[in-house]
């Protein structure tokens, strides 16, 4: 399937000179949206993941209905101060500035098999946070995908050694 | 399956006096998420439903996932600001204030057959505006799911007529 023929391009979003990739448009695409998470699914099938996770809220759309598919349980990694729990924090620099995220102190155990995954790899930032994250619990991350990766951030140098897998280049 | 079993029940989150049930006791375990999915699945599988939405960040998680298994496409409902096409805003009331949920313009069509999920039915406030919202495309909302429903609130007498179900009642 050509999955690049379903994304939009909004020129200027969120600031001036920025291309965002719309996926709404093939996630609204019954045939779209079922073709990329099968797709992402059976280049993991193999590996008997235990977990797939996921920053929000955009990650969510494609952790959960992978962890579906793969028979796998689902843990969500949120903004700070949303989960009710006692958690696990990590920081990370941003251009500008930090930010964090966190996932409850139970929320993998050491030595599952995790598959972590995201709408978009940029620079990277916050993937190899989630990445550090699940590998704080002594879980192994088998895996790491993406519905687009945009390429000429180059964000994949920061994520060495991981199967690495993303269904759009740009 | 005792869903309830898996549900963690933490005082005073997000503040003194509320019961928070936290779901990620649920989500993560592989048997207890999967078949949280099957069984709401399984409740809207005759409808021909077309797209699966939910607010964001937790309706996601479920929405998704059973966009996928009912083979629908998923629409995202996102907090004002964040999407970046052309919206469709609702405001509704909360306790304190208001608030406002966004879709794309071009999120639904008319005559479409919605599923509307949520993890959490309170007082129906945030579903219903999302109900709203899906109808005012002439779209058709053909079921109502939760993974819990707090049933003292009485949420659900705002979502009369429609097929709702909930996997666990409080």
């Amino acid at each position: 399937m050509d999955f690049k023929s379903y994304v939009r391009t909004i020129e200027n979003f969120p600031k001036p000179g920025i291309s965002f990739k719309d996926i709404t448009t093939l996630l609204n695409n019954k045939e779209a949206f079922h073709a990329a998470i099968e797709t992402i699914a059976r280049h993991f099938e193999g590996k008997q993941i235990d977990i797939v996770t996921g920053p929000e809220a955009r990650g969510y759309i494609f952790a959960s209905a992978l962890a579906y598919r793969l028979g796998a349980g689902f843990v969500p990694v949120r903004k700070p101060g949303k989960l009710p729990y006692k958690t696990k924090r990590i920081s990370y620099a941003l251009e500008y500035g930090e930010d964090a995220l966190e996932v409850h102190e139970d929320a993998f155990l050491a030595g599952q098999r995790v598959l972590v995954v995201d709408d978009l790899l940029a620079t990277g930032g916050t993937i190899r946070a989630t990445i550090d994250l699940v590998e704080s619990f002594d879980a192994k991350v088998e895996g790491v995908g993406f519905m687009i990766e945009l390429a000429f951030l180059n964000g994949r140098k920061r994520l060495d050694g991981y199967d690495l897998m993303s269904l759009i280049q740009y």
